[in-house]
């Protein structure tokens, strides 16, 4: 099974009238995100399941992704908010069968997460994982065993290294 | 600084005529690894120093992307040949003042470095990063303090997902 933690794209900066929940996506972060779905798509990648944070900017990150095709649908996933625990979610996949899931989040929850799936709890820093917006981390999980700590890690990317033309 | 560890390309099979050491480059591995080249280059990467594992899918490699212009020149670099030590060759560098320098070289070492750079000899297992043939991973050193446990890394993909098209 392969897990795939999307950060969500280049959001506006927060002011008096937005809360930081509700920061949207900028039109250049949208487009950035549309490109790197499209690249995603071509590529042949499929999600079983898309779970996006509650807060605007997963969500229309999430909604971008659905809508290239990437995913038949798109669900909140209250566990992905920034400050989120592994272990609020990582038991809720084990009960699923899929081949493939995303989590559209937040940093530094997903490269925390993805070192505490790689390394361990124990073995995880934090914050050696650098994750661009829109950027992408894959991992194998092992299907047997606990998730956390025997997954293996294939792909880290920024949109730049996705990208034709940067 | 960046460092980047650049697995050969695919190689021929051993035979009765051919060491290990001597596997050449196949056609499709050196096509492939054309690719991955001329993609780095058109993203703009450069190599301040180019060090090549002495084993000839590696020296072949490291020829490619030295005729693709991401170096100046290349260097066969006997640390590098399969079984080595990162602590062989991490000092070396510290001596120079280099931006990038690109190492090519072989599986498992180049995830097991990768790993030790980032989360120190300690905290590495030294088999959880998936590093295909002409697949790059990227980290950020720290300029100050010892190199191993102070990376972050900001890229790991293979050819796959750098390449348009596959």
């Amino acid at each position: 099974m392969q897990i795939y933690l999307i950060r969500h794209g280049i959001a506006a900066d927060r002011n008096a009238q937005t809360t930081d929940a509700e920061r949207p996506l900028t039109e250049g972060g949208r487009k950035k995100t549309k490109r790197v779905a499209q690249r995603l798509a071509d590529l042949g990648v499929r999600f079983d399941a898309l779970l996006a944070s509650p807060l605007v900017r997963a969500e229309q990150t999430a909604a971008i992704l659905q809508g290239m095709g990437l995913a038949a649908r798109y669900e909140l996933f209250t566990p992905l908010a920034p400050g989120g625990d592994i272990h609020l979610w990582v038991n809720w996949y084990q009960l699923q069968t899929y081949n493939a899931i995303a989590l559209v989040g937040h940093q530094p929850d997903l490269g925390q997460w993805a070192e505490q799936l790689v390394w361990g709890d124990q073995g995880a820093n934090g914050d050696r994982l650098i994750l661009k917006k829109a950027g992408i981390i894959g991992i194998k999980l092992n299907p047997n065993g606990n998730p956390v700590g025997n997954g293996e890690l294939f792909l880290l990317t920024s949109p730049k290294w996705l990208l034709a033309g940067g």
